[in-house]
């Protein structure tokens, strides 16, 4: 993702991996609808979508105010979303440019993500089967990845292991993106449904679940993809260690539990329909959930560009974050 | 499913809710690729399914002997298929023939089936959500349904309720299938992916977790469609009765517990492609498990013919129910 001239553009992720087609959002509106449609998705991929939006409202002349107010209409649950739109204000009013400031926040994007995979390289050790669900690589940043970047590090440094991608419906980003980032690094992995996580565990087949984030609450509550919270539960009834990566940008301090985050419901046709096919008969509704919330109980601990945490040292960290993430 | 003439004719499951097609078989092996891609399927269906094949091969005059080991091989997992070729070579060693005692099980089945919403009906109380996966409606079984008969005489009796049906991938039974009876029983349902188990039992939007069985070991241990035991970790996990409704000839006395229970894997484009269509890249692998193992401890109860049992009530009726399946 990136800003050429006077249009940001970035990989349709709808299309992948059958087409690589970059889009070019020229305004606003197209980086909402963007958003909206899921084109761009991954929490800190939206929120570097969203400030480039701002500094393309900038370019164009239009209301800075009213552009980020129909940014932040867009979807309800990352928390990088509104993280970003108020840090390229700020800096707005503090007399920066909304240019400026959102390039900086991809700067950093890219910068915390390398230092997940730094702090997190540990937890992958020679021969381990991982678990993860969702996407959380490159795409679901503006590069580098979560999740993706202690799998690089490690794979970097010699060592190696086996990914299970969990295909995560409706929109199958396990499938679709996070085995075609995995191919493209090299590393071995196979797709599996996502109910086939308890058999997984089950059978001593998964050594480690790392997922990323969508929401993490001051108390570690995290919000992730649809299907993230039975796969806690199911990892703490075998014993296995379950990880976020995030970078603190995804923590939400405002929110004091998994309670406080609003959980998007998206249209009932992404359950109903399949690849443009119906699948589901006439008629029959559908609830379509984006998110779960995992309780920090069940969270071994947070892979984050501050180091691995856990919830009380992730809940004490909060005035340095917020400094960190407003000072641009 | 019925004999008529010298052909089994039964639904197409492949091609529904789209089209509602009636497979006309001729012979064994036509039963048997039938089980084989799931044209038809469900335990208690399979079993019916191979029985008439028996009846067809000795309508042909084929031998009776290869006939059965051919049935065999298709599945691996469900023991109806094994328990309904074994009854029917012993009514034959016995001076019967197949059809006979094919259309005895068949008629057996439907009987085990009504038993089962009797004894099962008093769990749907006025008001429930119930969470259900896969399909074990009247399409898994001969008619009637495992899971359906509860359902449908609580319906009857004039109770209101609720049911999710988890869509069940790879192959949709629950958006294709249990959602296509649910609406023809005018039974309110909405589909969800099977990731949203954890979101809706968290919410405490589930009073009942009721699914069928293809295996149930002589502790207890049951084989379901591969997405079932998250569902039963949860559920306990959030203190909501897990209940599996099968007959007793679901119930393997030979099988101490379920690690006798063989897991089949299927081929990796089941979850690959979807309707047809390529999702994951050129290349990516997939395992793809059918079914997983729901440990007894996880188990409320077992909705059965005999009534409503816990495990041990279960392990003690082997005598009784043995006897009653064999014999015809």
């Amino acid at each position: 993702m990136w800003l050429e001239g006077d249009s940001v553009r970035l990989v349709d992720q709808r299309l992948l991996p059958n087409e690589l087609k970059i889009l070019d959002l020229r305004d606003v509106e197209d980086v909402a609808r963007a958003i909206e449609t899921m084109a761009v998705r991954g929490a800190p991929a939206i929120g570097a979508a969203a400030a480039y939006g701002l500094a393309l409202a900038e370019i164009r002349g239009a209301d800075l105010r009213r552009a980020a107010d129909r940014l932040r209409r867009t979807r309800p649950t990352g928390q990088d979303l509104f993280a970003a739109i108020d840090r390229v204000m700020r800096a707005v009013a503090g007399g920066g440019t909304a240019r400026q400031a959102a390039e900086a926040l991809a700067r950093e994007d890219e910068e915390r993500c390398r230092a997940i995979g730094r702090h997190g390289k540990r937890l992958i050790k020679e021969g381990m089967r991982i678990l993860t669900h969702c996407n959380a690589g490159a795409l679901a940043t503006v590069d580098v990845g979560t999740v993706m970047a202690p799998l690089r590090a490690a794979r970097d440094a010699g060592r190696h292991f086996f990914v299970y991608a969990s295909e995560t419906r409706p929109r199958l980003q396990g499938s679709r993106l996070t085995a075609w980032e995995l191919g493209q690094e090299g590393i071995d992995h196979a797709v599996v449904v996502d109910g086939a996580a308890g058999l997984l565990l089950q059978r001593g087949e998964v050594d480690l679940v790392l997922v990323g984030a969508d929401r993490i609450a001051a108390n570690g509550d995290t919000a992730n993809k649809i299907g993230t919270y039975p796969k806690a539960v199911l990892a703490k009834a075998h014993r296995v260690p379950f990880y976020v990566a995030a970078p603190m940008t995804t923590v939400d301090f405002g929110a004091r539990n998994g309670r406080a985050i609003p959980i998007e419901e998206r249209p009932e046709d992404e359950v109903l329909e399949i690849a443009g096919v119906r699948v589901a008969p006439k008629g029959t509704r559908a609830r379509n959930f984006a998110f779960d919330v995992t309780p920090a109980r069940y969270i071994t601990g947070f892979v984050t560009d501050l180091g691995i945490l856990n919830s009380n040292e992730l809940r004490r960290t909060p005035r340095r974050t917020d400094k960190r993430t407003t000072r641009s």
